[in-house]
């Protein structure tokens, strides 16, 4: 494949973004502009009138969708094929299918892989539907604590507040991460032990801060008379240590086509959620995943949410050159889920080198960080508004609230006010406002758009998870760089462990870390002077 | 003043900035420049062998600071001149004296503007001291909610989530700021109304957020059967309409010269925080934070902790062109904390124009964000070794937990993993290392400083937030722009309650604001088809 810089679209978009259309002129952002600029797929919207596009623009970028073979790629992956790989490198060689985590409902893939996935994970399912009854019978646990880290906390995390609207009323999840021992220490505290189970999460079962908790928790059990062996699940590779009934109560699989961030509809995520809300919801929500995963597939381009999406990113970062992209939920309960997305653009496409081991000579990933509105509008806004870098922006909006217990002043309830700035800001942004004074002049032109659903619901937060999971692949098919490995979390792993053994031989264990780690030595000194004797 | 890009220290700092100091050459990045390239204050350490700079380059990076006066601003902010304006336009013409509502301890500013701010800051400490009593003896009051938004909201909710471990038993605090009714909803469902206070904060007393989310409180304290004058205090400046005794048990004040984003010492993050841990611990909060005031006063720029962070940020920004800073507390107590230096920091310095009113040709403010670690090393940090794009880190550790309750695990307890992982990321970030697998080199020389103390008790927290402040104001120093105002959140706010009016309107309100807005008509027309009738 031709290196993105060198594609002709490319090239194309390159002149369209030497002078991007104006935004502040009143004769280009018309109402007809923003019914012109709207997609729809499963009752979701998304509103790009607000970035700096035209339908030439748009059509430039499905070229560059063209010519990078993105859908034949997105159906390469969902039916099972090797994706996760460098070419002419030692690299994971793995297949990417964790839309068969959720390949349950409505047009099932009928490629090979994909099915014996979908199988093994439906398996998995009925495992965890009959696990969970046998508790409710026995009434045993009324709290459920993740024990995991990164994709194995994040998403769950992020998901289960966003729903939280929706879970049971008897039920509680926690989330234990951090080896940082406050971490542990303040979800302890909360708890009440004889009716609270763990759930560990690590693929390899060999996470070392999740090892590190396990051990925690494992501790706080004996220590309250309780056997951990009837307070702990698994949720690891088929075979690993933490795969071994003499020390949990049971143990779900998962396998290494599944990627930590891509995991949240796999058991990792499964367990808690069906746990806290219940399995229908729980296979609502993945419904509403699968449903968009066939959006994803879909050749007409317009309708495709997570390749415009994919697009819009690309144009804003290549063409345009924003250095960050801003996701801001309407939202209090989805005010994790900016973290999540953290994970899951930034791990898979911050990336240096292509598929072919080439180091790239255009950006990837941008930063991607947000918080909820209308709480960020009282925050970093103003940078926004007027700061020297364009921020793009993705609104997330729903028409209704989850609760529906609402309240009218002066005029309008919460929920209205809540949308009314949210469509406020995104004009705002795009429009601007001249002003003879100059601190309160608004150049506009700051690239925004809008993704709007009914109601965030579990069927809702499916497809959400999905746009942006999709949407993150489309993006790194696009620049030809593989999005489903994380290289570069190792050597800070090999640097700390060398760290760890200064720690273990002030302790009086023998070792050699401190001789050959003279930079290791030279902070550690540092470390002991500062501390308690 | 010279504008900055003019500067004789600006043009040295660019042609040191075409060949910055290569990290990852081991001859350079030795034990002796990690002891070279370390300031202390207060037992607080600041190590930046990790940042591109040099000896030269600190030089001339306090050159820079002498030719911007930094340091007399500093005073003169501390003195209470006035400093939040624009010369040359209508802007607010205010002093900034949050320094002073906490100048109780050694050295008090003897300049008349601060001496009557703090007097008048003590004499709401004190009222509030008695009011504490006075409820500890009724014994009426568990739980306390912080209605606001912003400043009223972020600042003091991090502190809260950073000090719980400090806070009393019986007590427990929470936050409502967003218009989200689900936000409310969700709060609620956790309280006992009888046993709540609620402090609403405004200084204003117009907040449009808050004032509605006051009036979803007062509803539903009367549906209890409660009355909402026993259970509602406000702080406001005085003779605000929430300055209001038939309608609130107390009112606490602030004034004009405490910004949002700099009140969570006032009375603002006060209330809440002083009724949460207690006073003393309030006060050790508040003295930590003056002592690092009188730090930011300090001519000895090498032990001036937060003028280093505001030089190092203006590098990493101007001279390197670095777009963002993440900050990634080793402490999940702090994990509220990155959310409050976006807010601080991007509000207050997200500006396109000088203090003289001219549009900057340079760039202000990057994007703050951040998680904690060791969280983030299985999420984002994949891009930070390996993206594209620099992202100068500042981590943040200590040497302590808080609560001490702690496992050992394979020779070394949680903490010294969570060190020992801090210091290898900073290692690692910078050094790089080679390797003949493209997918597996790290480039290094990627920024980072380390910011490191004892334990995060209030003391320290308080010269944790002082850091910041000081350190933005810095900034905006160097830069010559106001950091303390924010006319970039206005428009927004105007369009909303255009957009609220076509709702109203929906409603049988009468009104014009459907005419006069045809783009707010365009999105309003695909809300109602979304809408369930």
């Amino acid at each position: 494949m031709v290196p993105f810089p060198q594609r002709k679209s490319v090239l194309r978009l390159n002149e369209l973004a030497e002078e991007p259309i104006d935004l502040t002129d009143e004769e280009n952002f018309t109402p007809k502009r923003v019914d012109a600029l709207v997609s729809e797929a499963l009752g979701m919207k998304l509103f790009y009138a607000g970035e700096r596009v035209t339908n030439t623009t748009m059509e430039a970028l499905e070229s560059l969708a063209e010519e990078a073979n993105v859908l034949s790629k997105m159906r390469s992956m969902q039916a099972g094929e090797v994706m996760n790989f460098i070419e002419g490198c030692e690299s994971e060689n793995r297949k990417v299918l964790h839309t068969a985590m959720r390949d349950f409902f409505e047009q099932p893939s009928s490629a090979e892989q994909a099915k014996e996935a979908s199988h093994l994970a439906y398996q998995e399912l009925e495992k965890l539907t009959q696990f969970l009854k046998d508790l409710e019978v026995q009434e045993l646990f009324s709290d459920m604590v993740q024990v995991g880290i990164g994709g194995s906390d994040l998403g769950p995390r992020a998901v289960y507040h966003a729903l939280k609207a929706y879970k049971k009323e008897d039920r509680r999840a926690h989330f234990f991460s951090n080896v940082d021992p406050d971490d542990g220490a303040d979800v302890f505290h909360e708890l009440d032990l004889k009716k609270t189970l763990f759930v560990v999460v690590s693929k390899s079962g060999s996470t070392l801060e999740t090892l590190t908790n396990e051990e925690f928790v494992r501790e706080r059990l004996v220590k309250a008379g309780l056997d951990p062996k009837n307070h702990i699940i698994s949720v690891t590779g088929k075979g690993s240590p933490m795969d071994d009934p003499s020390r949990y109560l049971a143990s779900f699989y998962i396998w290494d086509f599944i990627g930590g961030r891509y995991s949240v509809t796999s058991m990792v995520g499964g367990v808690i959620l069906a746990f806290a809300l219940g399995m229908d919801r729980f296979l609502d929500f993945l419904q509403g995943a699968s449903r968009m995963d066939k959006v994803a597939l879909r050749q007409d381009m317009r309708s495709n949410l997570p390749l415009i999406s994919a697009l819009l990113h690309v144009w804003n970062r290549n063409f345009l050159g924003y250095a960050t992209a801003a996701v801001i939920p309407y939202s209090q309960a989805l005010f994790r889920f900016p973290a999540h997305l953290q994970q899951l653009t930034m791990e898979s496409n911050g990336k240096r080198v292509d598929k072919k081991g080439r180091a790239v000579d255009f950006d990837t990933s941008p930063v991607i960080w947000g918080e909820p509105g209308t709480n960020g509008q009282h925050s970093f806004f103003q940078m926004i508004h007027q700061g020297t870098s364009v921020i793009p922006v993705e609104f997330i909006g729903f028409l209704e609230s989850q609760y529906k217990e609402d309240t009218l002043f002066q005029g309008t309830t919460c929920q209205e006010k809540l949308l009314s700035n949210l469509f406020a800001q995104s004009l705002a942004l795009a429009t601007g406002q001249k002003c003879t004074n100059p601190n309160k002049h608004f150049p506009g032109n700051r690239s925004n758009r809008i993704l709007l659903a009914r109601k965030l619901d579990p069927h809702t937060m499916g497809m959400l998870l999905s746009y942006y999971e999709n949407s993150v692949a489309f993006q790194g098919f696009l620049w030809d760089i593989n999005s489903f490995d994380q290289e570069g979390v190792q050597l800070g792993k090999k640097l700390a462990v060398q760290f760890t053994e200064l720690f273990a031989e002030k302790r009086g264990k023998k070792g050699a870390g401190g001789k050959s780690f003279p930079l290791g030595q030279a902070y550690f000194r540092h470390v002991l002077e500062g501390q308690d004797e």
